[in-house]
């Protein structure tokens, strides 16, 4: 039977030259495609066989076309490897596809205690793939089309409202669960919303990150810098100024204290009676190691706190996976935002998350990770805690290291000597904040992979005063 | 030893009250949870030494309190099933993880003709999964973390870059590669770019995706639509008043037309003349069944065409995967739009269908869905043909089946009695298009899946006039 697209075989595009013989066309369109480049060398052909049924035309042509290019050494024909385009000194137009992956050449420090990354190669490997055969072996049909609820899949909310009411004490209603690729895309969202309620101004805390106060910024808004003190987020001082306040209630970043029970209760008769939002980023709410994590303050009031929360620090950033809570109230105007679909996270991803939580692995991996983080806090106390004092609740990825006055910048620049990535304290101001700067480095421990720990916290230790 | 966080169990958020007696307080906290609906009916406790060495007070304690809940009512305890919280007629603020999996009710019509869709039961699982294995296990450690590249992940755009030209006559080079999160993804992106060029006008052709000219307008665009033939869109029209083209060359939607050679020149000479753009929706060129496909505009001019492509059609649209190949004197821009890193897709899929192209797996499934395909539009031309005449190429997943003047409204009255959904030629026409409109239907003769295409196609013959 002659079904030229019935065989399997590669497919390749040729543009046949009209009005010329079918051998010279093809051996020209093929010569073509090799010298420009748009065929890497390397690049295995469709055998003879199958591109004459491809193009509709004998076998021979094929075979023909294909024994004068090697001929004239455009390809390169050998027995098992069949027929190739040949290695040749010549312009490149296209990169090689079968050219070996390359890497970015690595720049900048050998060790890094950069915050903000959990150790990569904690990765659940094989618990992650055996999810994803039991996630995609189990979907319906329609799990693979475009999505019909811009909140996102609803096995995945339904297996977070239950992860969050337990783990974290969130009311998380699935219906109310939005999914978002990673913290930044909901904070966004959440700022063209205020955006869009005439917000002019968004409470922060005087130490965070710079790229969250850009964000904001660049939706429209001001951000105005909210004291910190050894009870976290002086919340008693928010004003009806500020339309919302984004909050790391659980694991202050980057100073590490917890925001205490009257300080919370203040945030809450704040947002009740200004009508504020309150906007909780409980980044790494899972990893305590001296108690059981404070619970969410997003389960003092539902109506009032967008609970924000991300797979980036439990699992993997690159999974590009977050979640949000949203109050009743704002829904409709978070789903607006968003758009009528989900577009943006794949299903695949969404499902296999969904079953990694629901068959336990989460909770088994968060636990194991947790024992892998307190062993390194602890020797990162052993080694540094008779010269420097340690500050923060023994919780997350990272530490903060206060210095003798005025010594920060000569500790980073001694950091540089070791080869070693460090961030100062200062880099984490808020331009307008109150507090007189603080000298200090803040110690993201999660960051190293295993093997790296120990010289990464030898050159630590070699940097500081 | 008493390492509280080592056991591997489930974690359990518990608020114990201060100030009252351990037992009492952890069974008031309990019951609240169960009662509030926090924790959803037939979740599953933690076992008592798990919750006792977590909050790290006695097992008997723990066991005293799951013992006094179970007989309140408020949990059950099997041998072998644990201790659950209790199935309870209450107002519920939580929805359950236990509960099953809520599907969205089936609304609307029985069956499908509505275009844009791939038959999603297609999806390979099985060769998907074997390729995610083969990924996610050689990826390195970094692929986990935050991206470093805006343009997505390097394994993927050279496998891109590879395919693209060899199948699709694509000048590919995998630095100019950009991934997106589908097509509408990209055209954001694209359409950002030009306003900030100051574009204010993109044509397009006169039939097309309302919702692609809808985002063009809310980027603050102007759309002037392009008269369309059996040649396809008539490119020698366009003027300098507009920056940009959107074109559909190897397959126009929805028409079906493929633009031809000469149509093609004049989309290059104007873009050359004017400095204009032309973005190349390449959305289901590899499906073509009477010969091979068209190769793509951008390999007659990589500086002035942006390639779009996407595995929506090709695989399936919920892998939320689309790339663009953009000119090298575009491409700061369009990373400036995406911003300092891929944000939007997961590793994950990314490594998952890099490997999936370069081991051959995406080849031979666009060629077994070819076959499906082409014998599916075959089933139509039979069912219908002499009924109405079929119009536009042998490719893709839709044909437009051109009726009797005046009739449009009436056939999609009479498929709707059918209980199926179609849409007519009507929808897609932009509303300052200049020719007289033209009654039809356009068929997606891909959407349904297998078992439903026989029906599918009886209630359309049963509808047609």
């Amino acid at each position: 039977m002659t079904d030229p697209w019935a065989t399997f075989g590669a497919d390749l595009h040729l543009d046949l030259t009209a009005g010329r013989g079918l051998r010279a066309g093809l051996t020209e369109a093929l010569r073509e495609a090799a010298r420009s480049g748009r065929l890497a060398a390397g690049t295995r052909l469709p055998s003879s066989r199958t591109l004459a049924a491809d193009l509709g035309i004998a076998r021979n042509t094929v075979a023909e076309a294909y024994a004068e290019l090697v001929a004239e050494g455009w390809l390169t024909a050998r027995r098992g490897s069949g027929t190739r385009v040949a290695e040749r000194a010549r312009p490149r137009r296209s990169s090689a596809a079968a050219a070996p992956v390359r890497r970015p050449a690595r720049t900048g420090p050998a060790y890094s205690l950069i915050p903000g990354s959990p150790d990569l190669g904690g990765f659940p490997r094989a618990a992650w793939l055996s999810a994803a055969r039991r996630a995609l072996t189990a979907a319906p049909n329609e799990a693979f089309g475009y999505a019909s609820d811009p909140r996102g899949r609803v096995e995945l909310r339904q297996a977070l409202a239950g992860y969050l009411a337990r783990a974290r004490g969130v009311y998380a209603d699935p219906e109310r669960i939005v999914l978002c690729a990673g913290f930044l895309h909901g904070l966004a969202l959440l700022a063209g919303v205020l955006r869009a309620r005439r917000v002019r101004e968004v409470a922060v805390e005087e130490y965070g990150l710079d790229f969250h106060r850009d964000l904001l910024v660049r939706a429209g808004l001001r951000t105005r810098p909210l004291g910190l003190d050894g009870e976290g987020a002086r919340t008693g001082e928010l004003t009806a100024t500020s339309g919302a306040v984004l909050l790391t209630p659980a694991h202050q970043f980057p100073t590490g204290v917890a925001l205490t029970p009257a300080r919370r209760a203040a945030a809450v008769d704040w947002a009740r009676t200004s009508g504020g939002l309150i906007l909780e980023d409980d980044y790494d709410g899972e990893f305590r190691y001296d108690r059981q994590p404070v619970g969410a303050l997003q389960g003092l009031d539902p109506d009032r706190v967008v609970y924000l929360g991300t797979a980036s620090k439990s699992l993997a950033p690159g999974l590009r996976m977050g979640w949000m809570v949203v109050p009743p109230g704002l829904l409709e105007e978070v789903l607006a935002a968003k758009g009528p679909t989900e577009w943006a996270s794949g299903a695949p991803d969404q499902l296999t998350l969904a079953e990694f939580i629901t068959s336990g692995a989460y909770d088994r991996h968060v636990r194991g990770m947790r024992l892998r983080y307190r062993r390194r806090r602890d020797e990162l106390v052993a080694a540094v805690g008779d010269r420097v004092a340690v500050s923060g609740i023994a919780a997350g990825l990272h530490a903060v290291l206060d210095l003798p006055g005025g010594t920060e910048r000569s500790v980073l620049q001694a950091a540089a000597w070791q080869d070693l990535a460090l961030h100062g304290l200062g880099r984490f101001r808020h331009p307008e904040a109150g507090a007189l700067p603080r000298d200090a480095v803040v110690v993201g421990y999660g960051t190293p992979s295993d093997s790296a720990w120990s010289p990464t916290l030898a050159a630590l230790a070699a940097a500081l005063p």
